[in-house]
């Protein structure tokens, strides 16, 4: 297995040479949603850019445990320590038990993740399936000193921890900007420092969500899950561990404090971050009001939207940006990239009808390579696709006899448009638009044929015409633009 | 909501007045998949049976929460205690993480049930993300008298349960003749009776799935986890327990000796066990290694299989034997109900197109009554579906101008057939099957027309027609049978 792989580390803040600690196995650990609503375009990025690593290690023939999670408790409303928990309170608002929100979120996500085309992770766990794991690494931290108990909440010790290692190491942050850092926030008084962070939290009495504990009723953390999970399915060290930008400072950051804390070791060899969508420039996000879910992206549901978009198409968008970028949404960049796809599958499609010859007009092996340069280069996907549309261009010349291509070439270039288009990019062509696209067609080869019968007054074969598609609940109209037709529901 | 439902109860060995303990709530479990393998046609049965109750009690205005499990820890192979964890095995076997064998069948599973379209339950907890209940829940049992630990195992004192409670009250079976049977089990030394059975089971050295507990560092005996789920999902009483009728014994009756020695009260107010699918009058079951899994039906993947089955199919094929039948599996009955099916579709399909008349001549409100006669009769979904056979005839007669029907007949029978093809039985038109069947009809359009032109020598649109269709890939060819057409790949 030639491997030339550099990944952006943001721990090193550079590009290194992708070594992973057991070859050829690789865990990643990427944080997935929490489940108290509908993903939107922002979600769609972190799934996409981890779906594209995870595809790639598998090509180039790593064995990836892939772990991806599913937050179900103890992210409060503030994302720091205090109000709500976002899904208990969902569940209050509409008076269902808690995992019954879950349940209903979690599927919708799977819905929106298998029509995007993104793989199953190896392993999906969720926070409340792992509270005995998170209460055994509390347990570890209390033991060395790096957490306090106050009224049956734990808190991990942030300044303790920054006195013999780097809370910061992550983000970059330094602790006592942290600490000058005003907090008002309820709960906040049982904390030794502002900088502190909740490790269990004592359920006030109308808290739903809560397991026993040796130090109260209560729940975890929202970092803890993370760390814990990551260790129970990866083990203490593991290669990868992704994310968005977003979730840097602080869950990050305290994942790694958490684990230097329990296990005396650097959690994580290599961090991987995706940049934000953006929506006029403005960051996309659930709270702050100006999210489309991917639902209304797929129906065209939104008055942002001018049309539908079809979820390859917004897998196709996202790819089209490095996962390092950031990537502004808007109808026309993803009209171009429906516009995009549409052209790569129609040459992929004519791929098997080329005629071979003497001689390549192009250089096949140096276009794969390049293909597999861009991807080893921290996994740039807009580059290979600029490399897979000069696939197109050659496709197209050739088919149109202004290029010529050997058979042994014409084999290479098979293989590679297919490999990235379909394997490492996760394309597809979706089936309901083939059929669509086929039916579109012979209708207007046979609206074709009832013209010309109607100009030589044929009227059998008009009426013949008509009466089949009438049995089809097909119902053709002539308007001033032209014949159009539809199908009665 | 007026309510003549009568469920058969396995508890009293009769058809009951269904009464929920908190209408309109009502709370129902059922024992889902062990997830070690893919599903087949036998875990097909208890799926739809429960989907077509869950809908059917939604349909007339019951608020359901509907729990199904999955099993990921704890059973055993030789459905015992003893024998290797079924997970584990598979694990070890593929090398691979259990959680990795988990979420693999799982999202496999959950791919049948959305093709079977079984909806979603609304909470599918997992035994391994309960391991802090089950504990729990062994402490009351352990507090109470009803197990003992043998190094570092719990077990369900079965004897002493029975000395005031009856163990046998759901199976029916004797105490003194379990006792009599020969068990030679591995495992079964530590436990005082043979028919007592693990609460928790120390793990062996080599055992990886394995929680700390105050017995051992172990795992849940297989029961317990429903009555735990059950009791935190829906409460310590609820109203429905489902499942197939394997698991009546020793399964459910353990569930009940559980529930009433920790909580002092029987769980479950209706028990409800659909029959087996048998093949050849064999009971049909992985173990038995004469399954054929669901996969394999939708592909016609079996030397068994004349031909391939779709999801709606088997679904149709399910529903239309009772639930507490046997049904024997053959391709004959298959491709019956692949014909009824499409006969009753084609009859929905012209609903919209019926004249109406003045007079009805056949009662069409009778009909309905009937329909809802069926199901409130133990969820009679055969006869429900001779009903809208009947109301197949009638449309297909009132088409062919033979029968007449009302304006307000029309819409209750469209309303009738309606609701319970699509909303009660889960019935619909599947999409592929509809694009190809236009595109069907379309070609056959094209190809009347193409044969009319050559008859005609009307050779401008013969030619037109070969073109159009090349451009689409698709081949004409003209054999003795008449003419066939086939699209390139």
């Amino acid at each position: 297995m030639e491997n030339n792989l550099t990944v952006y580390n943001t721990l090193s803040r550079r590009k290194e040479k992708f070594e992973p600690m057991n070859p050829p196995f690789v865990g990643m650990y990427v944080c997935g949603p929490t489940v108290y609503g509908d993903a939107h375009l922002g979600h769609a990025r972190p799934a996409i850019t981890f779906d594209l690593v995870y595809r790639y290690l598998k090509h180039i023939g790593y064995k990836v445990r892939y772990v991806r999670n599913i937050t179900d408790v103890g992210h409060l409303e503030h994302d720091a320590d205090s109000g709500e928990d976002k899904i208990g309170k969902k569940a209050r608002l509409e008076q269902l038990e808690p995992m019954e929100v879950v349940q209903y979120f979690t599927d919708r996500y799977h819905q929106n993740m298998s029509a995007l085309n993104v793989l199953s992770p190896s392993i999906e766990p969720k926070a409340s399936g792992h509270i005995i794991e998170q209460i055994e690494m509390i347990r570890k931290i209390l033991e060395a000193g790096f957490a306090y108990e106050v009224n049956g909440s734990v808190y991990f010790d942030v300044v303790k921890y920054n006195q013999n290692h780097n809370y910061g190491i992550l983000s970059g942050r330094v602790l006592e900007d942290l600490m000058t850092a005003t907090r008002e926030l309820e709960g906040q008084e049982e904390k030794h420092n502002p900088a502190d962070f909740a490790l269990w939290k004592k359920a006030q009495p109308e808290h739903i969500m809560r397991w026993p504990s040796p130090w109260s009723d209560g729940f975890p953390g929202w970092h803890l899950e993370c760390s814990a999970m990551g260790t129970r399915y990866l083990g203490e060290q593991f290669d990868i561990h992704g994310g968005g930008m977003d979730l840097l400072f602080p869950h990050h950051e305290s994942e790694i404090a958490q684990s230097v804390a329990a296990n005396s070791k650097a959690p994580v060899k290599y961090w991987l971050h995706n940049n934000m969508i953006t929506l006029n420039g403005q960051k996309m996000g659930k709270s702050l009001g100006n999210a489309i879910s991917l639902f209304d992206f797929f129906a065209g549901n939104h008055n942002l939207l001018q049309q539908p978009y079809s979820p390859i198409t917004i897998r196709f968008f996202i790819l089209q940006a490095h996962y390092r970028s950031t990537l502004d949404f808007s109808n026309e960049a993803l009209q171009a990239a429906d516009k995009g796809l549409k052209k790569l599958m129609a040459a992929l499609a004519t791929l098997d009808k080329l005629a071979v010859s003497e001689k390549s007009t192009s250089n096949i092996t140096e276009l794969r390579k390049k293909c597999y340069d861009a991807m080893n280069d921290d996994f740039n996907s807009p580059i290979a696709i600029a490399q897979l549309f000069e696939g197109v261009r050659i496709i197209n010349s050739v088919k149109n006899k202004k290029e010529t291509i050997t058979d042994t070439d014409l084999e290479i270039l098979k293989k590679t448009m297919i490999d990235f288009v379909f394997e490492i990019l996760g394309l597809k062509q979706e089936e309901a638009g083939r059929s669509n696209e086929l039916i579109d067609e012979l209708m207007g080869t046979i609206l074709i044929l009832r013209q010309k019968a109607r100009e030589s007054k044929d009227f059998a074969t008009s009426d013949l015409i008509r009466d089949h598609l009438a049995k089809l609940n097909i119902i053709v109209k002539d308007t001033k633009e032209g014949v159009e037709w539809s199908l009665e529901e």
